[in-house]
């Protein structure tokens, strides 16, 4: 099922219009209503709405429902019109917010859609027919201040969403029921793997659990980078002078927490960028020695406002898997299909497909010539296309100083998340004047590109999190073997033995001897979600042979202690 | 060769003394001189001397010295007497500087110390005679402010050390020459280590091979621990309410940097503990959890004035390998005897020798009973004791909330570093009202303690360095082992060949197949202090076998491509 209202153009369609019809039902019941604005945004559709001294309570939004499902059988068709400036004016004489929209709007540019006995001004596209919204949810309703400004009047705010079939606007309902399931600050909590703090919010603590899958991740990441990269690490916080030399002083400032030290400001890093410019013009480097592939996992911090923080999701310190990649103009290519081949190689073991969207040269603002621009975006999209995966344009959204590829990933819910991107800079090595020898003694400036494969390993984790249910696959598992003896008065020996040979071979193990019923241990650990579970009783102590239980499944398979572990190493070394 | 000049006695004395003689030496020179203070410090002693107009140049060391052997062979007796404040006011009155030293003490307290001609106020204790002190060095001179005061006069301050006997003198030079030669900073530089800038005063960026070493230390030190410790991270900044709670904000304020995040105050963090705390609290425990070891490799920040930064050894910022172990007070002993076998093991494995010391309760800030002080001091010692370690005692130098030890390591050039810390700590339990449900339903308070290792793992690998002289064992070294083709028409495939089955194998191997002579290659592969050379011409491809030289070695030595492999791969597992 498409759930990309945005960009899906007849999903935008229809919840476009789903708004109308909203709006209409609203109108129907609350005669007093006035309506600001109605769009289509990641979550469906919403409409925010004056009732004047009324509120929106949970009992009335079946009614809205009902009044919305008579609309839609009655099945109007809805007509765009063409108006100007005063014939606007006029038809919205007694409606302050749409007089406020028109203000803003020029002459000749202005369209109403008509259904029935409603009409809104709007820039459209619509369907034919309301019949067309007929697959439709209210989601739910909260207050919400016009413009977004606190000192405004709060209007009502009405979510919803709406989907070409019944099948799909079911499927989306359950998908949301699934997610609630898996909400990673739910499981975050119960897994023992994250928690926050008023001391500091959106900053998370990562507990034992969070930290086991923390550092297996980093440590995967150091392992499919060894070969080709080298490491540096930078500090948290570097000198005001620096900003401004990177041009993050004069276009970042705002989300930067800033310190002082001995009368001299010190921003804290947002980003790893400039750290890593200083590091490379540490050294002098020859065109024998390009590429050079520098990796930071490098802890950056930017403001977010308190209302916006979300778990993992968004938050005010991340750890980015960063990397600059220095090169000659002639190495571009092979550097984008080596990158392209490791963030297959990343996302994979994860089972996380993805698309790619390519973000091309912006209209007015940018540095460069357009040839050369021309150029890296031929390579790109050669590159994506090569690679057989889903990609996309976006024609005019590259950064002022360079295109760029940012990688989709799609969860195991069909949710969709951006993590990777590879952007090249043609900025920073200008202003740090980088430079390199090259083989005729002159020096040159080199190519440069930014790039990042988890993103935020804090968001990637929390993402994971759904993804698995809490359920992560054994390599990852912060337990991967629960041990449970029958009765510890007979099986504990065992079911020790059983823990040492696990341990000896590096496999994370939970022993649960406590004095309580086996049914009840055996509930209490499937909450936990380790990937198996073995139960020890007299046959497995006689026959030195081991009983587990995977994870999800009611079937007990008994093997021989050789046998479990190898399959346990197995998907440890495999990340199956 | 003891050079502890402030703790050891007599040669602390002997310090003494000839600073006495630097200042009688000088006064012959310069018989306007007058005198500020001459105290034993770490590196021996100095004397702050206003000589006016004059100031003391290199050239005059020679002759100041060559001054003092004079009055050392003219052996006077240096005689104390004990004189009154009046006595020494008249004694003193043309000298502004003595006068404004007695002005602060008390009459009934006041002597001086008479050596021929000289006579200095002073509280002593000095040797017999001056010729005791004639193994002496005058070492450096520079300008100090009196009193240390920018607004004040420059004094000049000439640096020496004394020795008992003239082999130590001998020793000491030559060590000072050898520290030099392994300065952390040059070696830091010349290794691609570290680097440091002045957009970050006293924040270390590591490099390349810094951070194959940062990287290993960590995952070592994870390794130990990972048996009996879960790990944490908390957050690098928090806000000003949890510094007040904690009691830092009151105590530690000058220290810690700060940054406003939406109207409130929040300080980035100098100490893991506040989170550490939090994360206690987020649970609930039982007496049955408890020993709860919760590690953290916590980076934070403490601002040093930019005058006392020192490379790796005096920083703003570093990570601490940090732990808190929450208890019950039965389980005490057995955690500082299983914490003092693992110091042990990690010291060793850098062959680290180590003492340790003790401080017990100050006389009168402290918390808590006496009694339970008694007994804190009485595990402390009783588990030190049975270490068999070299051990001291400093009464009364416990921390206001606990008795601690502090381990103090020897490096390879016989200088003493104190890194690890155990510190029993009743304070922050009862500030963040930490408890746990014991056997009897009842809550109860935890005893915590605080425990680091390697101190700070920036300034433990700047101790490596120079420990090592950079040329680091097998297991740590950056480049394990590098390949030198005799010469790459004849040689090169082979050397390939050996490059792919090293790094098969996980060892970190450089090839070095530059278009250069053989000797030059291997003196520039000598800087760079690889425990292995190899070099590999026709006899090693038509064998098949590999020749290497051990860093520091001039023997080559032939063996098949599995000795080598095997040799290699044992020096790294057993980390010898």
């Amino acid at each position: 099922m498409n759930m990309d209202f945005l960009n899906d153009e007849r999903l935008n369609r229809l919840n476009h219009s789903a708004a109308h019809v909203l709006a209409q039902a609203v109108k129907h019941l609350y005669p007093q209503a006035k309506f600001w604005v109605g769009p289509v945004v990641e979550e469906g559709f919403y409409y925010d709405i004056d009732l004047g001294e009324d509120v929106i309570r949970d009992e009335d939004i079946p009614k809205i429902e009902k009044e919305m499902k008579k609309i839609i059988k009655d099945g109007k068709r809805i007509a765009r019109e063409e108006i100007s400036k005063a014939e606007a004016i006029e038809m919205f004489k007694d409606d302050e917010y749409k007089l406020d929209l028109i203000n803003d709007l020029e002459d000749g540019t202005i369209t109403v859609y008509r259904q029935g006995d409603f009409v809104d001004l709007c820039r459209g596209p619509h369907v034919d027919t309301v019949k067309e919204v007929k697959n439709f949810k209210l989601m739910k309703h909260s207050g919400a201040y016009w413009k977004g400004d606190k000192n405004n009047k709060v209007l009502q705010r009405i979510y919803g969403v709406c989907f070409e079939t019944k099948e799909d606007l079911e499927a989306y309902l359950n998908l949301l029921e699934e997610a609630k399931r898996r909400d990673h600050k739910k499981l975050g909590r119960e897994l023992d793997i994250f928690m926050m703090s008023e001391y500091a919010p959106g900053m998370p603590f990562f507990l034992p659990n969070g930290m086991i899958i923390r550092n297996l991740l980093e440590e995967f990441w150091y392992e499919v980078h060894k070969d080709d990269y080298s490491f540096i690490k930078t500090p948290i916080m570097m000198s005001k002078e620096l900003w401004e030399l990177s041009g993050h002083w004069a276009n970042y400032q705002d989300n930067m927490y800033t310190c002082d030290v001995d009368d001299r400001v010190y921003a804290i890093k947002p980003m790893n960028c400039p750290g890593g410019m200083l590091v490379y013009k540490n050294g002098l480097h020859s065109y024998k020695d390009l590429p050079i592939r520098s990796g930071e996992l490098g802890q950056v911090h930017r403001h977010e406002a308190s209302g916006a923080l979300n778990g993992l999701f968004r938050v005010r310190t991340f750890t980015q898997d960063d990397a600059h990649i220095f090169m000659r103009e002639d190495q571009i290519e092979s550097e984008i299909l080596r990158l392209l081949k490791l963030i297959d190689k990343i996302y994979s073991t994860f089972k996380l497909d993805y698309r790619i969207e390519l973000s091309t040269r912006p209209e007015d603002k940018y540095i460069g010539t357009i040839e050369s621009w021309d150029k890296s975006e031929a390579i790109l999209q050669k590159a994506i296309e090569a690679s057989g995966k889903e990609w996309k344009l976006n024609p005019g959204d590259g950064a002022f100083y360079g295109p760029k590829l940012d990688f989709h990933i799609r969860d195991s819910l069909g949710r969709s998340w951006q993590c990777g991107t590879i952007q090249l800079d043609a900025n920073l090595p200008e202003r740090f004047d980088l430079t390199y020898v090259d083989a005729d003694g002159t020096k040159k400036r080199p190519v440069m590109l930014h790039r990042a494969i988890f993103g935020s390993i804090e968001r990637f984790i929390g993402i994971l999190i759904e993804h698995y249910a809490g359920a992560f696959p054994t390599w990852l598992a912060p337990v991967q073997v629960a041990v449970l003896p029958v009765k510890n008065e007979y099986h504990l020996d065992y079911a020790n033995e059983v823990v040492e040979l696990l341990k000896a071979q590096g496999i994370r193990v939970d022993l649960d001897a406590r004095e309580e019923k086996l049914g009840y241990r055996i509930r209490e650990n499937q909450m936990k979600k380790s990937p198996f579970m073995l139960i020890l009783g007299d046959t497995e102590r006689d026959e030195k042979t081991i009983s587990f239980r995977r994870y999800g499944e009611q079937k007990t398979t008994t093997v021989s202690q050789e046998e479990f572990v190898a399959l346990v190493t197995k998907e440890i070394e495999t990340k199956e």
